[in-house]
């Protein structure tokens, strides 16, 4: 079975490592996120694909759900020492050299994809790993100009910021007024993410963020028309349980793009014209009704990722949506 | 008093710790040698300036000479499971930090010397450091082609390797056929290095490496005509002791350029007419009466810096034979 993932961060790589364990012969592609992308120090850094990719590899950082393993931060401390910043930005040791290794590659004239491919070959994650583009897409997030933070980029009270500086810099702590994939529009399909769809069995939409991981995905051209001509089930799960994100902070940009933060509403902004089928947790059974009249098939299933048995249970789940849509 | 010094790494580091010592008032600037300089892992090093910096900042590893202290090895060992190389250059966490700053700064378009003098600002090692050249400088070392490394740069058996490779990765195991300062035909002296030649009171050069250090800068279009013009007391300490380098693998080099590794060699090789005066070992009095024929004023004094006193105290002797010129 041919089946194709889109996936963002720590979500969607730990709803793949309960995907091989529920389906351990299955050829899975992961069509990975990169709006949230971003250069400093120099450095490309890709911080989904390589949660993926260290997350499959048995090398992430288990408790935090990104980074590596056993991490220490001389370099970061260096930096600092340099006055070179921003500090709120934590990278490893173990992670710079991916960084490294990939930027000299960029640099030789490699494209991600081809870049990802070659990190790959060491971490294995069983897994074939595109990223979405090989195009740059930068996810800024508009918000109201922190306190001393004019700068050229304010205007109005308000300012863009990348999504990484909203994220984990502020926390999302602050409203996000809108939230746009920067270059998207012009972004091509990284290669074979188009074949890989279109020859695929079946399409998930892990638990990941439906605004910045998965919505910047089906945000390329190409991709969602894609999923929705291949004639394929496409499952999702719900990242959100009782009116609230799992894990992170969907429910802020959720309300960026006028979507309500419920397991529901998150199906519906997907549509029935891409979604067929939709996992919801148990404790929104409720929500099924709702979903079914949209025009998507629903079940009421747990949705914790608590560990691997459950996420592999939840993988099961999908699958078997799948085959239900399928007959 | 304003003082030019051009210095390679090790040798020209320790020899400006001595020389700061004996001269705390001294208005030094350095004139650093950059032909070692190297592409690695996309970043650019600069080993000999870096010596230079850590060594009077106080960051430098004590007894290897280079790199930093409390050094640890994190990000090479990551590269190596990446399987990039090369693992013969020694780069360790604290010092990818610097690469890192440089080479961002490097590419946001800032010249080399400004990223030293930002470097700098860090360290404070207390004298003016300049880059021989913002240009790039690279010294290459031909060599018989090591079996099986045969490739598109070999030719009639034999290849031209850079400085790092042949002292690093090989250790001048075997001869140096030539040594060339690729680029530097074409190299500008960096912005501030002519005029604070001009304006010195006194140049010296200290025991470093008089083919791949001292000889690199002066290959430098200007710089050899400007100490030679600035009509100021020109002052150098012998690398070689009793027929041998005190440190390093000099007497590799020197063969390349058909001169003998000895005291009075050397002297002869730089002349009298850009050379004033010429301190040899004790060991080496016997040269005293052959470089003075030379035209070159020379004393035999202790050349071991053993310690921060031993290495002032050649300082001291390097000052006082400078008045002797100058008187």
């Amino acid at each position: 079975m041919r089946i194709v993932v889109l996936a963002g961060g720590i979500g969607g790589a730990r709803f793949l490592r309960g995907l091989k364990a529920a389906s351990p012969e299955a050829d899975i592609t992961v069509i990975g996120n990169t709006g949230d992308d971003i250069h400093l120090f120099g450095l490309k850094i890709c911080p989904d694909l390589d949660t993926v990719m260290y997350t499959l590899g048995g090398g992430i950082h288990e408790e935090q759900g990104w980074g590596r393993a056993d991490e220490t931060f001389t370099v970061k401390e260096e930096l600092a020492a340099y006055g070179v910043g921003p500090e709120w930005f934590g990278l490893g040791d173990r992670d710079f050299a991916t960084h490294i290794v990939r930027t000299q590659m960029i640099s030789a004239g490699y494209p991600l994809s081809a870049v990802t491919e070659a990190l790959c070959a060491r971490w294995r994650p069983g897994v074939r790993l595109l990223p979405m583009t090989d195009d740059r897409v930068e996810t800024h997030v508009l918000i109201d100009t922190p306190e001393g933070e004019e700068d050229a980029g304010s205007k109005g009270g308000r300012k863009a910021v990348h999504f990484q500086e909203y994220w984990v810099r502020h926390r999302a702590a602050m409203p996000a007024h809108a939230v746009v994939p920067v270059g998207a529009e012009h972004a091509k399909p990284a290669p074979g993410v188009l074949d890989a769809i279109a020859e695929s069995d079946l399409v998930l939409f892990p638990p990941s963020n439906p605004v910045v991981s998965v919505g910047t995905i089906l945000a390329v051209p190409g991709i969602r028309e894609a999923i929705a001509d291949a004639g394929v089930p496409v499952v999702g799960l719900s990242p959100i349980v009782g009116g609230a994100p799992v894990r992170g902070m969907a429910d802020k940009v959720l309300s960026a793009i006028g979507v309500e933060s419920s397991a529901a509403a998150v199906a519906r902004h997907y549509g029935s014209g891409l979604l067929d089928g939709w996992l919801v947790d148990t404790g929104d059974a409720a929500a099924v009704d709702e979903v079914e009249s949209a025009g998507i098939r629903c079940r009421a299933v747990p949705l914790l990722m608590t560990d691997l048995d459950a996420t592999a249970a939840m993988a099961r789940e999908a699958l078997a949506l799948a085959e239900e849509v399928r007959a």
